[in-house]
């Protein structure tokens, strides 16, 4: 096993106020604790991952013929769709930099971009899926005192459900989040992203 | 002018690992950045607390007779003018606490507390305030694609003012929310909220 100094790349331009601890002792146990860290954050990726492929997904086949109403003749829908295709590209990404990260020992990018990069991109999506999956809702709920749901009742179901998919996408992102912020507050205090 | 060891008021049971600035010294530099940091804090809650407060009142007021529309019987409505109030009120709180911080030197609630209780608020209401708009977004281009807008456009117009005053709300909620996050990692380094 690589000893954490070796494990870090790049940017570690703040020098830690704390005295050396030693290479063997500093391995076992954070490098550990780095792991199962590692590992909460892909499972939380995963979930992510999954809620908002499954919320694009129904959003996507949620047309039934011409006669019936499609679901992108509706601003809020596109948006549900739109924000779920990007959360779930992002998590695959982010889901291969966590193996990479725990297969190698060291970051994708450089250790301080990546840190930032997560923390910031987890943030700005984890709005944006929330917003889409409001307005999703805001719009499903209008729809349901409408003609068009007693009319086609399974389109509406169907988006109900996309918007509940995406708001469990909101969920586990929102969880990365703050992981990735802890790991952003870890970097500032020692300069490293271990967090002992 | 007090130093800033005497500024601080309980919680801080991190012992910090960098060696004691001399009072002087600290105080002077350290104590006047503290106050421009809480004075850009301050104006951010100011604003945030205008519009929010501009958005409930404008949908509020969005009822206009018997025979037109009227904000309530529109759940998305409801949202909008509910987040609003709530954010509306905890940035007239936290303005208090803000004025409080700059006139005496101390926090409101105990430090640790106080940094923790800002930072946590702000994000869960900024999320909370961008659901809402966006629910209410929604809503008020569905109203605009049918029949309600052709017969009654001052409704609409006023809900879309409402909608808009919400997301400048949410904008400076977010930029507080920013600074307030600042402040938590100032105080997990330091165990102090001095920024130096």
């Amino acid at each position: 096993m690589r000893s954490p100094q070796s494990l870090r790349n790049g940017g570690d331009n703040t020098p830690s106020p704390l005295p050396r601890i030693p290479h063997h002792f500093h391995s076992t146990l954070s490098v550990q604790k780095l792991r199962r860290f590692n590992s909460l954050i892909l499972v939380f990726r995963l979930a992510a991952f999954c809620f908002s492929l499954a919320s694009s997904v129904f959003m996507l086949t949620n047309s039934r013929g011409s006669d019936s109403p499609r679901w992108y003749d509706f601003d809020a829908f596109r948006f549900v769709f739109a924000a779920n295709a990007i959360v779930a590209i992002y998590s695959l990404f982010e889901m291969g930099v966590s193996v990479w990260e725990i297969s190698k020992g060291t970051t994708f990018f450089p250790e301080i971009l990546q840190v930032w990069f997560d923390f910031g991109h987890d943030q700005a999506f984890a709005y944006l899926v929330l917003s889409a999956d409001a307005a999703g809702t805001a719009l499903a709920r209008t729809l349901r005192e409408s003609d068009t749901c007693t009319a086609t009742n399974a389109f509406c179901v169907q988006s109900y459900i996309s918007v509940a998919l995406g708001f469990a996408a909101f969920l586990f992102l929102g969880l990365s989040s703050l992981l990735s912020g802890f790991r952003v507050v870890c970097f500032i205090i020692n300069g490293s992203r271990f967090h002992l």
